[in-house]
């Protein structure tokens, strides 16, 4: 099912419910390149070998400039040009660098996405934000730029890891906090095990997904207002991340239980337990002990800070969320 | 002279016969850094010190992914964010590497620049186009992004070396040669001594050829078609620039003549004598010998190439370019 949407200056088609083989569709084969990870070539290499491909080490500490110069040369090299299209098929790591290098190659150059797991499906091929890590600083430089095509294939959830699953369901619970009470009561009837055996509501759920965030998106593309809403989470998330050995998925969960709780204590919002509990039943971490001085220093450097107050989103209900901006000197007390 | 310039996402100020101090009115100085290199630092000193200011190493050899990555470094522990303004203030290349980190710093902040080269004025500051080279490829990677404004200050010029000047009046003659058949005929008229000494001639000039070449990147923000005519004389430049020690304004100045006699060969143009001696006057290098199969490897990964031609802006009358896709098997005869 192909659906096309219109973002400010470009248009991106998502296909729902396709396969990596339809890529022969819609990209020439001779003028294409595939960009993914050691982990997604070993699994899935009978599909990716026929095209010509970079592949780069896996994980987060490797989403870094050295990395994108590495793909960089390798593209000169291939003799890659303005009618090159870069194909990033692997997760939100392989998203985030190809986005990134397409990008600024040759001042910019069209690309695609292939997500492979559940988080880069519903969120990080969504909505055009790529880049790299800056030290402890995640996302520190990218840019905003949308991709022309987004091919979702289950198939190769097949292959994913228990805490990858759990990575991609901590962004749907964000997205039903935030903008969706219907999808946070149907997500508290089922459970992990359901959407893995029940494939046709997995893609309903996936699709739901993407078009929330599109959503979003399309009314705030450059992140001027409501687009921050989709940090929820993601303010203390990010910092936790970087100082402690934590999933993205993880990270953000502990994230949405604190702002929950705060928002307990700023809004008229009651239903902090219900967060915690949805979280919970899809194995996510909902408590940590850390070093509060530590992560208010990386909180200011949050690219969502302004002068001297970090922007928090915090909910007023389950489904609808609002922007806090906190004072620096007041954090000690709030998170 | 303010005059605002709209481009498709943005609005350009430009500050005519202004100076360095107006930036003060234009910026907050707490939440402004400025970028210079250590030539511009070193001669204008009392200007810039009272800025925030990061200082490189000068020289296109520093425009380089390693440059940027060290002014990223220096921004983040300055604390700079989204609401930080960066301001370039040199030549091109501290126009270009300002751009492209202000492009790509937290997914973008608001910059604007000072030009202090004659170049810079006329040209590298104009149009948006930012960038870093990649090895022997001259602006491999960067984005197109306009800055918020240009101040034009041209007490910066006293101390500009002569061979700075000849930098300059190349574009200026690729300006007149491409669009502005009676600004080829004021120059024929004087010589560079001439706008030296004239500060009013030489203002107009200025801000005749930023206003020119303006209009074409109005029209064309991101090279879709007419922009490439801005090109004239740079395909073969560029290669010859990185494979010999030419400043660019003497590689442009032999690409001009070589595509001024290609043009004779392959449109009506019959004045490529005109653009050589007019180049000459300004005390520009009209001819060298080259290792032709070399500029060859080069010109195949030209930004301009598509597929297996090589697109060369060729002239059909002094003050009229066209665009000529020369393909690769094609250019030993042609170049």
């Amino acid at each position: 099912m192909k659906k096309s949407i219109r973002f400010s200056n470009s248009k991106v088609d998502y296909f729902f419910d396709e396969n990596i083989r339809s890529l022969s569709k819609i990209a020439d084969k001779k003028n294409t390149i595939l960009i993914t990870d050691e982990n997604v070539f070993r699994l899935h290499e009978q599909k990716i070998s026929s095209w010509k491909n970079v592949v780069i080490s896996p994980g987060e500490s490797n989403k870094v400039q050295a990395t994108a110069d590495g793909v960089i040369s390798q593209l000169i090299e291939m003799g890659a040009d303005r009618s090159t299209t870069l194909v990033g098929v692997g997760g939100g790591v392989i998203t985030d660098l190809t986005g990134y290098v397409a990008s600024v190659y040759m001042r910019g150059i069209p690309f695609g996405f292939i997500p492979t797991s559940l988080l880069a499906m519903v969120d990080a091929s969504i909505g055009g934000k790529n880049g790299i890590d800056v030290g402890l600083y995640k996302n520190m430089v990218g840019c905003i730029r949308q991709p022309s095509f987004i091919i979702f294939d289950a198939s190769f959830l097949k292959t994913l890891p228990d805490a990858e699953w759990r990575n991609g369901f901590a962004e749907i619970i964000k997205h039903a906090s935030i903008m969706d009470a219907s999808m946070f009561r149907k997500l508290e009837n089922n459970d992990l095990s359901f959407y893995k055996q029940q494939k046709s509501d997995l893609s309903e759920l996936i699709r739901r997904n993407v078009l929330l965030k599109s959503n979003v998106v399309q009314k705030d593309e450059f992140e001027k207002g409501d687009r921050k809403l989709l940090n929820f989470g993601h303010t203390l998330g990010h910092a936790l991340e970087n100082q402690y050995r934590l999933s993205h998925g993880e990270a953000i969960s502990i994230g949405m239980v604190r702002a929950s709780f705060l928002s307990q204590k700023m809004t008229r919002f009651d239903e902090a337990e219900r967060v915690k509990m949805l979280l919970e039943k899809y194995g996510l971490p909902v408590h940590m002990d850390f070093d509060r001085d530590k992560m208010i220093d990386v909180l200011k450097m949050d690219k969502k800070k302004t002068k001297d107050a970090v922007n928090f989103i915090l909910l007023d209900s389950i489904g609808k969320a609002v922007i806090q901006p906190i004072p620096i000197k007041q954090l000690h007390r709030n998170i």
